[in-house]
């Protein structure tokens, strides 16, 4: 381990002498009593000393071992010369000062981990496992050999990954130029530079929806009107939300369009046109999150908004969930006239995303890799949620109900409604399984009463048996 | 490069038999009309629509070489069948929808790039050069090679690098845990964390400022109190900044304690004093960018209020500038009361940084590289710092004057009243040296008539070039 850097010594004598050592001892005693150089602190080495000072190394050491022999110093071989640390008599004077802590407002996110050791049920990850972890190491290797590490970066993006981003997305149907795209740091900061730089801010969005995406745009002040979304019917009551969004007014809709995370739903294309004629109708902007349109199942690429709507759609994917999610890397496609704004927010927000993983990732899409793995993925997802969808059946009791969203990584299992989720969730937990407490995915008093399953991140073996738990769980929390 | 993916063709015949040719050919021509398939789309290739929907490889082709013909399909050699550019037979109908785009407020950042081959007089950048790049791939290899890439985060950043920066903290005189820090995307998100989570949102900083702190408070919402910094006075008119922070009431100074940006100004231990005893006074919360107190002047290192005032002042630094601007890496330090709303906060702007880049940097500090690196840096700026000196003493006219910070990458040139800077500005621009535009570092009009000077970032021949170019655009800017 390096040694530590050592701190700084003001020995200057007032009346402008040479330092002697007694100077020395001084300053450090002061300083130690003071508070300034607490327990641990490493003192300039001898040499150092001695050439700041202009005086002779044994004036130095001289007074280094004045101090070790009061008890304020510690010489570790090797390591240098360190403060003490206080005994009674050498105890510092209390801190001078008590500054007071800024306030912050809380954010309603519970950052606590899962246990090691529990199962995930309700993870939106995909089992790594299942991610090309190796081709990508490759990829990092390739641009660390050859161009090697960049100093600078462009504040939009590496350009040849944003030209290989428009190839895929015109590919699917939609009019994207490499400019109208800025790489962010995974979808959730695309979001939030639209999020932040929102003239009025007043969104509709869906209820339950991704609950770091609700409470974003909470977090700048943004009045939020929950769009009431309920997976088991014949899709959403289109009158009810248009007349909610004629009332409300707001500035943005924004919607998951594929797989919704969390409750797995995707749009019919004339849901999708409905939103376009509301967004003219009402002049309400639409934010289109894409994360789901290319998981699963393999022949059917799903509408978006994008290809449907054209270039006023401000539309945002991620390559984490289907990659890597320590990659940290998505996009956000805005229409030009939006793109110095963006472009100003996230120079504001992190500066870039780094140029090295922006290279990897651009050579991974260019070597042909993604599309090999996104095909091999969506047939290990296929079997997964297949297998998913018949362990749901053979262990859930009556009246348990579950999604099925066809493709995307999670589908929602909803309980009884005398079931108490928070028993549940406690049940769960103390035999092994993690299920989500799902109330900020919400926009008020939730409406559902189930949580989501994760066929993309367990394995056939895993979900069975995390299955079987909330299985028992359910027979000691039913009220 | 890879091929693109495909779209999905919906082609299911209304009444449940199956596809014949006409079917499929219908449905693009459908679909092309309608604007769903714009031109370049890449169609399912024929043995995926084989597949898809149960019919021969013979009927595929057959409907595709009819598309052919009549225009609207491309076949290219092994890439695959595409959506032919519209004729003005084929043309597609006029877009259905017209959606609306969200309106964004402006942020006031100029983010034109200086032209290529441009000498850059004003960039807080060090020079490349100077840059330990070959080092730090050297740690990159190593990760890469054990453990390799992880697949998921720490939201708080990698554990052993919180560990590594709080044991250089504490020897530096700070009270600092490894679980008071937080890493961020450098020392902007570190900023942009508190910025956007502050529960009242009034701050003071210093005028002028880092341009980008000060415009991301305003984005957030924050009304700003710009104290009045002159670096050629003999330090901070103390009274008058306390009489400002009682009137205005802040919920949060902000301060560059060494070296600031852009002035160079460095607080002597007495202001930084001052400062801790109105946040106790007036109840204002401290923010200490400290992105310089290790920089330059090897023996000395300055005093931080951290150090000076304990565990409630928030503290930002970086490892950007020193080490390599692209690695986009740096923290924060807060008291553990405030740690789990600014994780909170991390998570809903980013989730996380690549811990890949984390744990090279981890690597980088414990070789003992950083240590090594920071050493031959400051010999090297000491050097172009001096020669700097030297050269704006023989080149510029009586009236010019410059702050001599003694270390830090920059100092400020004040250009005498009549100058005007817009036209000195186009005028070293015309002879190849960029002067930043500095009004977006001021609270409110300018008080201060220059610009920052990089001796870190331009070599001695280049800074007395671009000096030289200074003079010549004097010359012609005087009014």
């Amino acid at each position: 381990m390096a040694r530590p850097p050592f701190v700084g010594l003001n020995v200057r004598p007032a009346d402008g002498r040479r330092a002697v050592a007694l100077d020395i001892v001084r300053a450090v005693a002061d300083a130690v009593a003071a508070g300034r150089l607490p327990a641990g602190c490493r003192l300039p080495p001898v040499r150092a000393l001695e050439h700041q000072l202009g005086i002779s190394k044994n004036t130095v050491q001289a007074a280094y071992d004045e101090l070790a022999a009061r008890g304020l110093l510690l010489a570790r071989e090797r390591d240098g010369v360190f403060v003490a640390a206080p005994t009674a008599e050498h105890a510092p004077a209390a801190p001078a000062f008590h500054p007071r802590r800024p306030e912050l407002a809380p954010i309603g996110l519970d950052t606590t981990p899962v246990p090691p050791g529990v199962l995930s049920l309700s993870t939106v990850f995909i089992d790594p496992a299942l991610l090309p972890i190796e081709r990508l190491q490759d990829c990092f290797r390739s641009v660390l050999a050859q161009p090697g590490l960049r100093p600078f970066y462009d504040p939009r993006g590496h350009r040849p990954l944003r030209e290989a981003i428009a190839r895929r997305l015109v590919a699917r149907g939609m009019d994207v130029a490499p400019d109208d795209v800025l790489i962010t740091s995974g979808s959730q900061q695309a979001l939030d530079l639209v999020g932040r730089t929102l003239a009025r801010k007043r969104v509709a969005l869906e209820d339950p929806v991704y609950a770091q995406a609700r409470l974003m745009f909470d977090n700048h002040g943004a009045s939020v009107l929950g769009l009431p979304l309920d997976p088991f019917a014949a899709g959403v009551d289109l009158d009810a939300w248009e007349r909610a969004i004629a009332a409300f007014r707001p500035a943005l809709l924004y919607a998951i369009t594929s797989y919704q995370n969390p409750t797995g739903n995707s749009y019919a294309t004339h849901e999708l046109e409905a939103m376009l004629a509301w967004s003219e109708r009402h002049g309400v902007g639409l934010l289109e999150d894409d994360w789901g349109s290319d998981m699963l199942s393999g022949s059917d690429v799903r509408p978006t908004l994008r290809a449907l709507g054209g270039r006023d759609v401000l539309y945002v994917n991620s390559f984490t969930k289907k990659v890597l999610p320590a990659l940290r890397l998505g996009f956000l496609v805005a229409p030009p006239e939006l793109m110095p704004t963006l472009i100003a927010a996230k120079r504001l927000a992190t500066l870039a995303t780094p140029p090295f993983t922006e290279e990897a990732l651009c050579e991974f899409l260019e070597r042909g890799y993604y599309d090999t793995h996104l095909a091999a993925l969506q047939a290990a997802l296929d079997r997964r949620y297949h297998a998913c969808l018949a362990a749901l059946a053979e262990l859930m009791p009556p009246g348990v109900r579950w999604t099925t969203p066809g493709g995307g990584p999670t589908l929602w299992l909803e309980m009884p409604p005398e079931v108490d989720l928070a028993r549940l969730r406690a049940a769960a937990l103390a035999r092994g399984v993690h299920l989500e407490a799902s109330s900020a995915q919400f926009a008020g008093a939730p409406h559902l009463n189930g949580f989501r399953v994760s066929y993309a991140f367990l394995t056939e073996g895993d979900m069975r048996r995390a299955l079987g738990v909330v299985r028992e769980a359910l027979e000691v929390s039913t009220t």
